[in-house]
């Protein structure tokens, strides 16, 4: 099943976090953290301003992103559990 | 009867969901899940903006769509149930 | 007595309603049900936009419509129950 | 005392309400019914848009005009009970 | 201690409230009418629109105002209660 | 330590308060009344407008100002108690 | 681990207090002392407008910064927690 996000919305699996101490020891992210990371499945063609102009979206697929824990919808496609958030609710790229 | 959805609205038919997981076993939504699929119905003319013109609506009659759980109003019209609402309130379409 | 609705608002007189089931049993309509069915009885001259320009109404004044059950305010005029309420709360026009 | 509304607001006078059935009975308002009917004292200038135009306000002195129960600001001015409201709490103009 | 309100603020002071019935009997305002009256003491120079130009205040210095009575900030300046609020909150102006 | 406030932002001192009665006589502000004075420290270089354009602050460094109790945010830079705020929650000039 | 933060974000470190009273003792920021200071890790392009230009970020990698104590999203990245927030959220730019 292939998704379209709608205008500024943007399709997300979430990944699994895995962090290093300062000291190089893997602490894996506790449940209670709240933010979490995802890459970026399917992008909308963007935001619709009021002018009737398009502003694309900053992200495409396969960006790795992060965003906070309660953002987007939950849905389940295929199986496989997918979120459905606004370009608004990313935080940042995660480049390296 | 005939519904021809205002400006921004449209007209969707629930549809029955199924899912297959990774390995090919069909699993059913279970009815807590709560993102749905349906069907646009109808689909009307499109937003007016401030300076008067019309945005059209990014989808159409036909189109598989993905919309949160609660979004909407319920409607019965000729003993079916429908739901009407904001193309804004639409998620992705679903396109294969 | 006679009303004119200001600007985007629309006076809407409910309609009885009377469903079929797919089979053509007429179902009337439980009063559990939430959205309803009207006649415009009169429509405003339209939103009047920030630049002063009006905006008409996308309905006039004989047309079925359908809303959701607790828009509008409701006014009792020569005894008889009345709604009144903006465009914005109309969700579709019954064409047939 | 003589009140000159500031911008896009009215001040009301209640009107008695006295309605009639459908065959002529008179049927005064319950003190149930919430929306309620009233004269136009006096009018302000119009809302000042964002370019500094001003929109004149639809009504004048002498409209008789409809308005929910709940609106407006209630003032006692010379052992008078008056609404003062915005223009945009009207709901109608009651032409016969 | 002179003040100068910023922008669309006003200062005013509540006017001692003192009304005549109809067959010119005076009725003090009781403690429990909410409105009130007030002389403007001081205006600002006027809203700052979005293009930068400045809309300058409906009332000015000498001004008797009506208002509701849970408007605006009370503030104690040489001893002397005094209100500071928006133009916005101001309902109108008492002429005679 | 300098503070630069950002924007539309201004940095406030609370100003100690004694008010004179209409006799002359001095009275403190009793701890339960609300709105304060302060002097201004540092003031943003103005609200950016949507078009790009900044509007400046229309008060400066050294000018004394009046503000609701509540407003601003408290920071404690070199042992001392300062207020960041907003342009916007100021309400008046303190002028002599 | 690099982030980009996207548009108006910027991400944060929490920069340990130390204050200095008058006479020069070096008082800790109490838990209980609500504003915060951080270090601005990385900022994002600039918000969009909505005519599509890019409104600069008025804050750079290195600039220390004051913030309101529940402003932004917590994120832990690499095992050291950050905060991503909007520009909106800053206060000031502590210079010295």
């Amino acid at each position: 099943m292939k998704l379209r996000p709608l205008h500024d919305r943007v399709i997300i699996k979430r990944l699994e976090a895995e962090t290093k101490s300062a000291g190089g020891i893997v602490i894996p992210d506790s449940a209670t953290e709240k933010p979490v990371r995802g890459e970026v499945i399917a992008a909308g063609a963007g935001k619709i301003l009021e002018d009737g102009k398009v502003r694309p979206i900053a992200v495409k697929a396969g960006d790795k992103v992060l965003f906070g824990k309660y953002s987007g919808t939950e849905v389940k496609i295929d199986g496989e559990e997918l979120l459905v958030m606004r370009e608004e609710d990313l935080l940042a790229v995660i480049e390296a």
